[in-house]
């Protein structure tokens, strides 16, 4: 397929655009009323480092890249408004593939109140999947960076752990998943392939006071040390404090890996973590949103920026690439 | 070299940041005081597929990558407030070649007020750098799309055409160039590897009441086309009236091609093609901007979107990839 008959197929796709989009797909550049602060970040997904080749669906690839750079909002406690995409297909791929990823990041646009607004498509060696997101916020004081921990801080998770990690092993055959229940492996896979952003409980954790933030996208372990390095604190975790998700024990133990430690390092959880000092951690101690509930998993202490996992027989090391 | 430490190196490198950018790399997001209407595109280069491999500098690369997405909001009539990176990097990458490309586009960047205010470094099967670029703008309507010609316009480019692709034909070694003084032959080669967006010129012809704007990535051929699609009139352009480089004939009779051919085919020029209407033509018969003075080259017409090159055997087709 001709490069100009793929993208006029791709416009149509994206055609209904926001009100405040007053200039979308189709011209050099999206024209976007904005609004106070701009609150943008990217982030690539490549086949083959991000994601296994032949595993995911074209849709569920798309949705996955949108949903990690949506993630990077929500650790900022800002809601989203426009996405760009930039979509890098292999020589003689399918138009149906680009047609998937931009259907699947689509939907996830639309359960966010997001405009896909733009984007360019091009060759590449492998499907690269890269969105730039962006979001509005009149008071840039409300938003919460990595910086803003305070010895004395509680440090609390979102959701569940190693859900995602458990389900990437299930899905390369690393694990057989035998002791599961069929549903209790599908949820696994879906965590991996389906990630959701944690928008609601990111801004509701910015609203209530949360002095440090971020998402967990290549493991707690190395996360929070970013929290630990930009905060100049140290951060006390328990391993046996971490909310493991239903059947990474069993994964944890066909891979012959600590459980929780699995958790703390395999990445990709896109949950959220976050420090907030003790008067609003009493407010915090109902759920913010019931699909992302709060876990108590350490605290903010003076020192060196490090991290330390009570429990672990040494430093842990989350998911890093090498180049 | 590990992903954190690369990440450190190319983070001071581009820590000096502008005041607008209230935070900018090492956080989750940026954050930046916005104004008005965001003007926003986004521009992938893939190594192998934009350019070639080992023949360029890594500063080259980064600046070309970051000119290519600014160019297209020269093409808006928009000036640039911000880029955001994503760099792909190839497994046993040498550092220096992800800092020299930072290096490269921080220059660029630096030379037209635009911060780098964020990024994202990956893995990638070839080294991809991907520019998201942000300008502000209070007035939506002073900005120049690509659907506003209307029959009557004249049309008109900037600069000079086909440098860019008799450039990467010596650099490629698909021509000698031996005809060409030293001089010409590097200033083809530099317009390829060190392309100059029109953002000067492109202000000054939004100003000056143009009514269509695109910039020549594709080349001429492909582009116009756009502009007509997009305004649903036929485009009449001159081959005889194009302005070609110097060395551009010389280079085009090497590779047995006719020379405005070439130049209205080979692409990645990014000058402006700009269409105005008549009493606005006039007022521009003085060049805009003295490095990128106006050739005037064909008319807008009535009738089904096309692209009709007076003095061609047939329509013309320039650069466009398959999938």
């Amino acid at each position: 397929m001709r490069e100009s008959e793929l993208i006029e197929r791709l416009e149509a796709l994206l055609a209904p655009a926001a009100p405040r989009v007053v200039r979308g797909i189709g011209d050099d550049a999206a024209i976007v009323r904005g609004g106070g602060y701009a609150v943008t970040s990217v982030d690539a997904m490549v086949e083959g480092v991000h994601f296994p080749a032949g595993q995911l669906t074209p849709e569920e690839i798309g949705r996955r890249a949108l949903a990690g750079a949506l993630s990077d909002l929500a650790a900022m406690g800002a809601l989203p408004g426009e996405a760009y995409l930039v979509l890098g297909l292999p020589p003689g791929a399918d138009p149906d593939l680009a047609l998937g990823v931009v259907a699947g990041a689509r939907r996830l646009a639309a359960e966010h109140g997001t405009a896909i607004a733009g984007g360019d498509v091009t060759r590449a060696p492998a499907l690269t999947v890269s969105f730039t997101v962006v979001g509005w916020e009149s008071d840039p004081g409300s938003l919460v960076g990595r910086d803003g921990a305070r010895p004395g801080d509680a440090v609390a998770v979102t959701g569940t752990l190693g859900g995602s990690g458990a389900g990437l092993a299930l899905i390369e055959g690393r694990a057989g998943g035998e002791g599961l229940a069929p549903s209790v492996a599908e949820t696994l896979r879906a965590r991996y392939a389906r990630p959701e952003p944690r928008l609601a409980a990111g801004r509701e954790l910015a609203a209530s006071g949360a002095s440090a933030m971020i998402d967990l996208s290549d493991g707690l372990a190395t996360d929070a040390r970013h929290l630990a390095r930009r905060s100049a604190v140290r951060i006390e975790l328990s391993l046996e404090a971490l909310p493991l998700a239903d059947g990474v024990r069993e994964v944890a133990r066909e891979l012959g890996v600590d459980a929780p430690t699995f958790a703390a390092t395999a990445g990709e959880d896109y949950e959220l973590c976050v420090c907030v000092a003790p008067e609003a951690a009493k407010l915090l101690q109902s759920p913010p949103n019931e699909n992302a509930a709060l876990s108590w998993i350490g605290s903010v202490q003076e020192g060196p920026p490090a991290v330390i996992f009570a429990g672990a027989d040494g430093p842990l090391e989350g998911f890093e690439h090498s180049f």
